[in-house]
C-alpha cells in the first residue's frame, strides 16, 4: 500500500467539482458532485442519533439497493429537523442531479452539513446542479472537499493504491467534520471512492470494519450530530479479481480502507475546534475490544482530562478517575499509566519520574497516552484533542 | 416545613468542629469532626466508581452496622489511589477519633477530598484529631463546611424543621464540591444530620430517594470522583414517634431530606467551577422517569450546549441533538422545547420568536430550559451549569 495524491479522485473513473450556491454565504464553494463515469457498488454509515437530518434519511433508503452513480453533498445548510418539507428539498436536490446525470434517482446519495433547522434554499441549489454537472473533473476531489467544509479550517483528502493479486486498485476520500466529533461520528462527512471490483456485502463488511476503527475511536467534544455519513462508492474500473469476504483480497482492501479512513479521521482530529494538542490513547490488556474501546473514549471524552492536557499536566488522578467512570468493572490494583515515554503510575501506585521533563514534553503538539488494564489482551486506540480557551469561544460566540 | 440557620449543628445533640492541620496549606481549617451526643442510626450513599478511595471502602463498611457516633473528614488529600497504606491511614483516623470520643472505631466514618494519588500526612492529622475533639461546639456547622472546601468559593449549609405528628423534627447538612460534579456524586461530600428517630432501613431510603432527585440530578462537567459520600445520622433526640417507611410521617421526612439535599446540590452547581449561570432542564412528558434524568443529563453534559448557553445562544438545534444522542428512543416530530418564556420549537419545529429578546433574558443568571418529550407522563428536573473560560482555565492551570 502506498499513499497517493489525487483524493477521490485518484481511483479510475470517478470526477468531481464544486460551485458556489449562496446557501449561507456568497461565492464560497458549497454544493459538490461526486460521480462515477459507470455504476458503482454502494455501502454507508450514518449517525446513531435519533435526531436524522433528511439527507441521512434519503440516503438510507438508497443504499439499501447497493447500486450508486453520485453523491450530491451541501455545507451551509443541515436540512435536518426541518420536517416534511426537508425531505421534499432532499429528494429534489437528488431528483435534479439525476436528470443530468440521466440516472434513476435512488443511484443519486445525498448529505448535507451546516446549521440545524432552517429550511434549506433549494431554488438556489437545484438551479446550480446543472453547472456543477457540467464542471465534473478528474482532478476535482480538491474542489469538493473545499465545498463540504463548514468550520474546518483545511479541506481533508487521501488516497492510496493496493496491489492487489497483481492489479493496482486505487481507494481516495475527502472528509470534513471538526465540532461535535465524537464517537458514532458527529457532524462528519466522509466520501470514499474506489475503483475496486467488489462485491457489495464484502464492501459493507470492509466500511463498517474501517468506521469502527476510525470514526468511532475519535472524539472531539462528545457530541452528536443528526447528520453523520460516511459513503463509498466501488466502480470496479480498476479490472481486479472480484473481491469477496474471507479472502486475502478482502484483507487487504479492508486494511487499505480503515488506514484511508484512520487518516481522515485524524486529520478530523487535528483540525478539531479549538485543538491545540493530538492526543493517542492506547488502552492495552482489556478484557475486551469493546471494553478497550469504551475505557478509551471515557478518557478521551473527560473534560478535565482534556483540560489537564491542555495545561500540559500529567494529572494520573483525572486519567484513572475516568478509566474507573466508563463501567467497566477495572481493579485500580491492575492499572498502570505511560505518558509519552515516562511510566508514571504501576499496579495501582504514583511512580517516581521527572515532572518538569514531562510537562515540557506534554507542551508539545503530540501526547500519547497508555494505559494498561491489567485484565486481558484486548486493545484499542483512541483518538482525542485537549479543550482549550479557544473550544469555549468558537462554540459560546458562533451558531454553528 | 421551614427553613432554620445553624447547618448541621441545628438538631439536637450535634456539635461540630474544625482544626488546621496543615495537610495541604498551612493554617487554614482542613480537619472537621461531627460528633452525636448518643449514638446514632446511619447511612450513606458512596461513589460508583469503580476507583474508590480508602475513606469510602471505609465508611462503606462502617455504615453497614447501621449505627456511628462520629464523621471525620478532611480537605487537601483524598487518600485516593494510596493503595494499602491509604487504608491504613484512613484505619488510623477512624480510631484516634474513637480514642478521643471513647467509642468503638466501627461508630465513626470517614470521609476525605483534595488531591489524588499522594501519601496522607497522616502524623500531622492524628496529632490534631484531639484539639478538634476539644473544641467541638453546637454551633460548629460553619467551621466544619469551610474546614472541607477544596475549590469552594463559599462555605454550603443548609437546615429545616418539620413537624411531624406535633413533634418538630430538624434536619441539617454541609456539603462541598464545585468541580467534577455529575451524576453519581462527582468530588462531592454531604453530611447531614437529624435529631429524628427513624428506623434504620426507613432512613436508608429516605437517603437514597433524596440523593437521587438532588445530587444525581446535577451535572457540572460529567466526571465522577472515587471520594464522593453522603452520610446521614440520625439520633432520635427530638422524641418524635418512631418514623417506619409506607407512613405519613416517612413521607413527610422524606420530603424535608429531599429539599435539604435539593438546596445543597443547587449550591455546588451554582459554585460550579468557572459557572456563569445556573440552568434547570425540565424533561416532561417522557416514557418513564429514569429515561427523563437520562435524556436531562444528556442535555447537562453536552459541551456544545452548556457553551451556547455561556454565549446566551438559544440553540435548540445543539439541544435536540443533545436528546436524539441520549440513547432514549424519541421522536423528533412530538419535542418540542422552551427556553425561559420563549416557545422556540414545536412538534418537531422551529417556531418564530423574538431571538433579541430571548438573547437578553439568556444573559441573565438563571436558565429554564422546559423539553417536552411527547412520549408519556414522566418528568425529570436537572439541574447543570454553562462551561465557560474560568473553567478552562480552573481544569488547565492547577493540579486539583
Amino acid at each position: 500500500m502506498r499513499n497517493i495524491g489525487g483524493g477521490i479522485t485518484a481511483p479510475i473513473g470517478f470526477k468531481s467539482s464544486a460551485v458556489a450556491c449562496g446557501i449561507k454565504y456568497e461565492n464560497r464553494p458549497d454544493l459538490a458532485v461526486i460521480t462515477s463515469d459507470v455504476s458503482a457498488s454502494c455501502a454507508g454509515v450514518f449517525t446513531t442519533n435519533r435526531i436524522k437530518s433528511a439527507p441521512v434519511l434519503v440516503s438510507r433508503e438508497h443504499v439499501k439497493q447497493g447500486v450508486a452513480r453520485a453523491i450530491i453533498a451541501n455545507s451551509g445548510n443541515a436540512n435536518a429537523c426541518t420536517g416534511e418539507d426537508g425531505i421534499e428539498d432532499a429528494i429534489a436536490m437528488v431528483g435534479e442531479t439525476a436528470r443530468f446525470l440521466h440516472c434513476d434517482p435512488r443511484e443519486v446519495l445525498i448529505a448535507s452539513t451546516g446549521v440545524i433547522g432552517r429550511p434549506l434554499p433549494i431554488k438556489k441549489i437545484t438551479g446550480c446542479i446543472g453547472k456543477a454537472v457540467k464542471e465534473l473533473s478528474a482532478s476535482g476531489s480538491i474542489m469538493a472537499a473545499k465545498a463540504i467544509m463548514t468550520t474546518d479550517t483545511k479541506p481533508k483528502e487521501s488516497a492510496c493504491v493496493i496491489d492487489i493479486g497483481g492489479t493496482d486498485v486505487r481507494i481516495g476520500a475527502i472528509a470534513k467534520g471538526s465540532g461535535m466529533i465524537c464517537p458514532d461520528m458527529a457532524t462528519m462527512l466522509c466520501f470514499i471512492t474506489t475503483d475496486a471490483d467488489i462485491e457489495p456485502a464484502a464492501l459493507r463488511r470492509a466500511l463498517r470494519q474501517a468506521v469502527e476503527a476510525s470514526f468511532n475511536s475519535i472524539s472531539v467534544d462528545g457530541d452528536m450530530s443528526p447528520n453523520d455519513t460516511v459513503l463509498i462508492l466501488a466502480n470496479g474500473m480498476a479490472g481486479n479479481k472480484k473481491i469477496f469476504t474471507r479472502s486475502k483480497a478482502f484483507e487487504m482492501f479492508s486494511e487499505g480502507l480503515t488506514d484511508i479512513c484512520l487518516n481522515m479521521a485524524k486529520d478530523l482530529v487535528r483540525d478539531g475546534e479549538g485543538a491545540t494538542k493530538f492526543i493517542t490513547i492506547n488502552i492495552c490488556s482489556a478484557p475486551g475490544k469493546e471494553d478497550a474501546r469504551q475505557i478509551g473514549l471515557a478518557v478521551a471524552n473527560s473534560p478535565l482530562v482534556k483540560t489537564a492536557f491542555f495545561g500540559a499536566d500529567p494529572n494520573w488522578g483525572r486519567i484513572i478517575c475516568a478509566v474507573g467512570s466508563s463501567g467497566i468493572a477495572v481493579d485500580e490494583a491492575n492499572i498502570s499509566i505511560r505518558i509519552n515515554d515516562s511510566h508514571i503510575f504501576d499496579s495501582g501506585r504514583p511512580m517516581p519520574y521527572d515532572e518538569q521533563q514531562l510537562r515540557k514534553a506534554m507542551a508539545g503538539k503530540e501526547i500519547d497516552v497508555t494505559i494498561d488494564i491489567g485484565m486481558g489482551k484486548a486493545e484499542a486506540l483512541v483518538y482525542t484533542t485537549d479543550l482549550s480557551y479557544e473550544y469555549v469561544k468558537i462554540n459560546a460566540e458562533y451558531t454553528t
